[in-house]
This record gives structure tokens, C-alpha cells and sequence, in this order.
């Protein structure tokens, strides 16, 4: 990953893609002059860059500002390693939303350091709460069912980087102490389910399921999210734990 | 839309997209001499631009090639259309899903010419035909139900670039002769939903419905797709009408 913090850097390339990674999830669109003050660009630099974009419909100019446009959206959909998990998940996914009717997420672990989730897909409850996690989004590993199931079927380098970069707190609930984390770890290897208890949002909780590839290790997680004070956890391991070994399986004979 | 058919373009933006339109649906990964052949550039050219790429995570190396990498998936799911009427729809989907057990769509017309319709969602049945269709893939608009749907809800000008176009035949039964699909449209209009017949994939029937916008023009449509010879389309057009409506509602409600 590309540091962002400093000045903007010197490349086109790079400046076209300081200019796409400045829209965040609540812009619907920015103007020219909040792109500039957000990349530190000058104004003549961001118009001309902004032009070609949009000859390519990778930004998509609106009456009063410019959008990330329809062909970014294609091209990530293209990226190999999540569209074949995802179109290979995509038949458990559904099995565990029919039998449970409660949010289903299928998440992996990015190559950042540290390690994060993200989301590749999710099916979203009619009832129950309003998760706020996007397909496409991220969340720290140790405080997630889905990044807990992955970190404990991840090489221990893994894990040290998440610890290295310190366990963020994000409620009350949260684990962050790094020997707590180690501990629920192994437990969650021993068991092949790992759990959330508002660990990242509070009133919320899940189950979560590693997806293995045949030396063990994890490819991806599946999990069901639902209110903490209601999820009966216990009662949806076995569902989780069937759909992600079904995947893992699928996954295997595909290779 | 940039004319990708001549010779490589001679900004480093052109260069870089140009690279990152080379890869197709079922390119796993590429090698450097196979995407300097699809692009037409020098290989110290397409070296240089590929490993700045892969320093934003944009592609990511493997031990024998390049694929497109997360931080495209990340960038293409921020792009605002798709996702607030993805969020927007997704509990319609649900509901739609768990109602008909079969596989269900969302879908809009892009901006290019002609107009084509792109997927944005897509809830897999796990009986019924593996239906071909993939989120952020494209199909024509005349001979699927969610391109009818939204054709016959979208100003003239967008049907005759369609026309202009010309309707190409997929199947023995896809409507090539204007004067049909114009006749076709406007029963559309009157009943609201699309159905299509093997019109784009043979053994293959759907049933879509228009989400509309305060005028009356679509904004994107929604399906249901099964076998040909078992869907009971009159039956689930209700259904995907009001799942259709509902989001409309939806939709104008949230502007």
C-alpha cells in the first residue's frame, strides 16, 4: 500500500489515484475544489487528470461535481481472487440465509499490514439489526467473528502484525489484550467457530466460520450476524461451520 | 466511452487503463507478454506502468503473472450509483428471494451507446439453472427481461440507440425485427412488467419489473429467472412488480 499522508506524490499515476482513493463512503460526489484541498493537488493538474478519467468513465461528472463512475465498478467486479470465492460461495450464502433468516457475510483477510476484513459479500436480513458493514468495506480482524475465525487458521505472522499495530478498542467489549486474543484463538481452532459478542458494535453479535484451503490455512470466513441479546450462537455454529466446510471443500475440488 | 479498438493511447493514463481493460471475465491472471500482445505496448512500457499499479494494490503480482488486485474490488464498490441503489434494494432482493426461491437480479442501463444493461446484484437460487449473469456484467438490453423492462420506461432516444445499434440474435427466439420490440415495449408500458423467453439464453425464462423514478423513467429493474419450461412467470410477476414499487417508493422517499 501507497502511504497517503504526505504530499501528493509526483507521478500521474499516482496522482490519478490519489484522486480516486480521495472519495470516501458517504460521497456521493466532490467538488474540483474539495478534491484539491483533500489530495493537496493544484487545481489544473486535478481538472486535466479528472478529464481523462472521465474519458474512460472511471469518474462520472454530474451538474455540480465529479463520482467514481459505472466502469471502476466493472473493473473491480473483474478482480479474479474475490469474484471466483464469491460466485463459488454464492449457493452456501444462500442456504445459510434461507435456514436462518439473519445477515450472511463471506469475508477475507486483504494483504495490508496489518491484515484487515473485508467484506465480499453479504445478504442482508429483512429483520433484525441494521449492520452497518458494505460489501467492499473493512473492519479490524481482532474484534470481528469473521477476522478472529481467519486469524486463528492464519500463519502466526499474521497475527503479529495485528498485534503489532496494537488492538484497537471499539467498545467496551472489545479484546485487547494480546494473551486474551491468543488464548480465544487457539480455542477457536480447537473448535472451528469463533464468536463476537459486541465486540465491534455494540448490541451486536455473530458467528463465524473459517473457509480452509487443504494445508488448513484460511482462504475466507462466512458468518451470521444478528442482535447480540438474540442470536442464539450456540444453535447457529453448526450451520456457519457446515456452509464454510461445504466452501472449502467446493474450493478444493475446483483446483 | 474510449475507443480501445486503434492503437494504445500515448498518455500513461490511457497506458494504465488500457492495461487494466486487457483483462477479460476468465483471465485468472495474466503474464507480461500476454498483456503487452492484448495492448499493443512495448514491454519496458507496460513493466513500468504494471509495477506502479501493483504499488497501489490496483494489480498484485503472482509467481507467474499479474491479476487485478483488492484495491480495485475496494475503489469499484465505492462508486455511489451503484451502491445507494444496491443498499437501497437489498431488502426488496431478500423478501423477493425467500418469497420465490428462485434467483433474482438487479440491474441498469449504463451510459454508453447503445446502452447495455449491467448487473449490480445478484442472489443465486440453489435449485434452478446456473444462470450465466454476473454482478458488474454486462448483456444486451433487448433481449432480457430487465433491459425490456427498463427500455420501455427510458426517453426514446435510448431505445433508437439500441435500434441503431442493431438487435443481434442470440437465440432462435430473440427479437430482431424493431417493429416487434417497439410493439413488445409498449405492452410493457401498460402492464409493468418485461418477461423474456429464451430470448438471450436458451432453456432460460425471467420476469422484470421496472424501479422507477418521481417522472416515470427507470432507474433500474428487478428479476426473477428460472427454467423456461417451469417458471410460472404470470405468477411471479406480482411479485417482482411489487418488489419494484416498493423500492421506487423507496427511493423517492430517500431524495
Amino acid at each position: 500500500m501507497v502511504d497517503t499522508s504526505g504530499p501528493p506524490p509526483n507521478s500521474v499515476l499516482g496522482r490519478a489515484f490519489t484522486l480516486l482513493t480521495a472519495f470516501r463512503v458517504g460521497d456521493a460526489e466532490l467538488t474540483l475544489a474539495e478534491l484539491c484541498r483533500r489530495t493537496g493537488l493544484p487545481k489544473a493538474t486535478a481538472h486535466r487528470l479528472l478529464a481523462e478519467l472521465a474519458d474512460w468513465d472511471v469518474v462520472e461528472r454530474t451538474p455540480t461535481g465529479l463520482r467514481l463512475g459505472m466502469r471502476l465498478f466493472e473493473l473491480g467486479q473483474l478482480a479474479p481472487h474475490q469474484r471466483g470465492l464469491r460466485e463459488a460461495a454464492a449457493p452456501f450464502l444462500a442456504d445459510l440465509f434461507e435456514a436462518t433468516h439473519e445477515t450472511v457475510h463471506l469475508a477475507v483477510l486483504d494483504g495490508g499490514n496489518p491484515p484487515e476484513v473485508v467484506y465480499l459479500h453479504k445478504l442482508d436480513a429483512t429483520s433484525g439489526p441494521k449492520v452497518q458493514s458494505r460489501i467492499g468495506g473493512r473492519m479490524p480482524a481482532h474484534c470481528t467473528g469473521v477476522g478472529k475465525a481467519m486469524l486463528a487458521f492464519s500463519p502466526r505472522s499474521v497475527l503479529d502484525q495485528v498485534l503489532a499495530a496494537g488492538l484497537t478498542r471499539r467498545t467496551p467489549r472489545t479484546v485487547i489484550a494480546p494473551g486474551l486474543l491468543d488464548r480465544e484463538l487457539a480455542a477457536i481452532r480447537e473448535h472451528g467457530v469463533a464468536e463476537e459478542h459486541e465486540e465491534s458494535t455494540v448490541g451486536i453479535a455473530c458467528v463465524a466460520a473459517p473457509v480452509l484451503d487443504a494445508d488448513g490455512r484460511a482462504l475466507a470466513a462466512i458468518s451470521i450476524t444478528g442482535w447480540a441479546n438474540r442470536l442464539d450462537t450456540r444453535r447457529f455454529a453448526s450451520a456457519v461451520r457446515t456452509a464454510a466446510l461445504g466452501l472449502s471443500r467446493t474450493l478444493r475440488a475446483s483446483r
